[in-house]
């Protein structure tokens, strides 16, 4: 392979592993003797129809996804499920609790607004979202028809590493950037969805897996592509899907699954974020984002408390083939997205930049100062 | 090139030009020297801002766009705008006009009923939509919000061959399967949209191309990312686009203005139509579903009059590589697509099999018997 191939630490779209790409580059005049490219296939031809099958049910084995739970095939990203969700799901009291704990989760909350009351159970605003709120910082209320969060924060680099207790109110999550990176129990949760771009496939497919009997109770004025239960009847293909997106879905779920699954995943991601703190934290010159106990494994937040000097740092480090490190608006510094598709060897290489960063222009290590 | 490749007449997704694929195969791994691939790139990167600043000239290019209009690339298909239009441009007196002359402008009407008044103008569905109205037939509201049609009916092979008056009311079209086919006075529309995965690139990609005025006037409980304002005032990213198609659009772009433009197309698109059906006319064993002057140029709906026999065409004609041959379960029969991908020898290679198989199974041809 050629070595011309960078570190992509971008925070979605983001890297995918390279056996994928050459699979699908293989694959991409001539899908399996048809003749064609899976982007030239009908949706309802029966080879189609395989590799969706196919991917719902190595998605279903890798999440160990019980029966009682539809996986669907969506677009529109998750912003759209921010609608989709208080339009399908606010159907008894019309009330929901959601937790801010970022940009996201934010515009969710004043999205579910516009379709019933909505309870703020906790918001992290106040401390620029630095910290997960703990099970006793939540103000849950009993008569809720869902309690909405976000489980991880891509801007911010916080996330949950518990599921909140609700007492029986069904839990909704934005697992946008988390999903897939270590294993969940999906039977504590109603629903789950997220845009796939970041841990699953490239932009342009949203997942929701979600209990079945939590769909067929929308609201009236739910648009057509936006109920649930016509998604679940018609196997996620009312319309036409964005098959490209779901076959290189399904070759990720292979490459997963063949890695040793989400367990396996977390324990590399693990050892890539630990790695990469661990590093930071020897040197004074980075300042960290988030409080220690809400630190994402997926995005590393990080900066220099000088603006010129980060700007450097994301210039300096792209030389080294070591790319989209530069924070989002929101939080300015740096982030480093560690997502299941990059390896070890990246955040390895990222690491050595950081220490050689630090020692040219940071002043003295911790440990050797 | 592999000569594996076979005539894919699928109505959508539909083949795609071999240079177009031959190119997107080339740059999977590394994109223009970004080490990358267009799939796993940052959205907001200087890189990706710079494909679809290209689509999007390149669009305006081809289909001559004026400044006044805003060209959007959107998720969900043509059946995300059945909602989205009533959602936005139902703003006025809450009313709007439909023609019903297909299953899909069918589905547009029923979805609109949910957001205001609709008002039929025309329905096909008494002579099985093998029928366009004239202008003398349709029945339109002074004070309607705007008129909705659907330009080509794929699934019956029927195609409006004139833009209908409105008198001043906003006129609104779903144009999917003959967008590009042809040069079109986008100055006569309100509103064009079209799922792209006939004419113009992979599933998963919707194009809007709509007055600017038009939009800013939505129902308070239109979803946020079914406004049209906030798509055109974030340059359609409001959150991440589905990149790698907008990629392959550009790509198509790109492809059609070398060959000649639309007006190109046309002559192409008329000249397969014309062979085909001047073909099928010679022989008793085929009958044609449309009305002479309603037929499309885009989708060639056919039955021989026998179930089974529709079957042996379908199946005989694969082991010649001419795929996706069989027709929508609506109509039964056969129907081939004839999008821009589709080129002249497919064609010609369909109608010696249209003939071989006539005089095989089907008696005596009308010029010949």
């Amino acid at each position: 392979m050629e070595k011309v191939r960078v570190y992509n630490f971008a925070a979605g779209p983001s890297c995918l592993p390279l056996a994928v790409l050459l699979k699908a580059q293989k694959e991409l005049l001539n899908y399996e003797g048809t003749g064609m490219s899976v982007m030239e296939m009908s949706h309802r031809s029966p080879v189609f129809s395989k590799i969706i099958h196919h991917a719902e049910n190595a998605c279903r084995k890798l999440l160990h996804i019980p029966d009682d739970y539809a996986v669907l095939f969506l677009q529109g990203g998750a912003s759209t499920q921010f609608s989709m969700v208080p339009l399908n799901l606010m159907n008894k009291n019309k009330k929901a609790d959601y937790i801010i704990t970022g940009n996201f989760s934010n515009i969710a909350t004043t999205e579910a607004k516009k379709y019933g009351d909505v309870h703020v159970a906790y918001d992290g605003t106040v401390n620029h979202f630095i910290h997960i709120p703990t099970q006793d910082e939540l103000s849950l209320s009993a008569d809720a028809d869902y309690v909405h969060y976000c489980a991880n924060n891509t801007i911010y680099g916080t996330q949950w590493h518990y599921v909140p207790d609700t007492h029986g109110v069904p839990l909704v999550a934005d697992v946008s950037s988390c999903i897939a990176s270590e294993p969940i129990d999906v039977t504590k949760f109603a629903l789950l969805y997220a845009g796939a771009q970041k841990n699953l496939s490239p932009a342009g497919l949203t997942i929701v897996i979600m209990r079945k009997d939590m769909a067929g109770h929308e609201q009236s004025i739910t648009p057509l592509m936006l109920s649930y239960q016509r998604m679940i009847d018609k196997e996620s293909m009312y319309n036409t899907p964005p098959c490209f997106q779901i076959y290189m879905f399904s070759l990720m779920m292979d490459w997963l699954l063949e890695q040793g699954g989400v367990e396996e995943m977390a324990k590399r991601n693990k050892e890539k974020a630990d790695l990469l703190y661990h590093t930071l934290e020897q040197y004074p010159v980075y300042r960290l984002h988030a409080e220690k106990d809400s630190r994402s494994t997926m995005n590393v937040t990080f900066r220099t408390g000088d603006e010129k000097l980060d700007a450097l740092f994301v210039e300096e480090a792209k030389k080294e083939g070591l790319v989209n490190l530069k924070g989002h608006r929101l939080t300015g510094g740096m982030r480093a997205s560690l997502y299941n598709a990059m390896d070890i060897d990246g955040v390895k290489t990222l690491c050595t930049f950081v220490e050689k960063f630090a020692r040219e222009y940071g002043g003295q290590s911790h440990v050797q100062g």
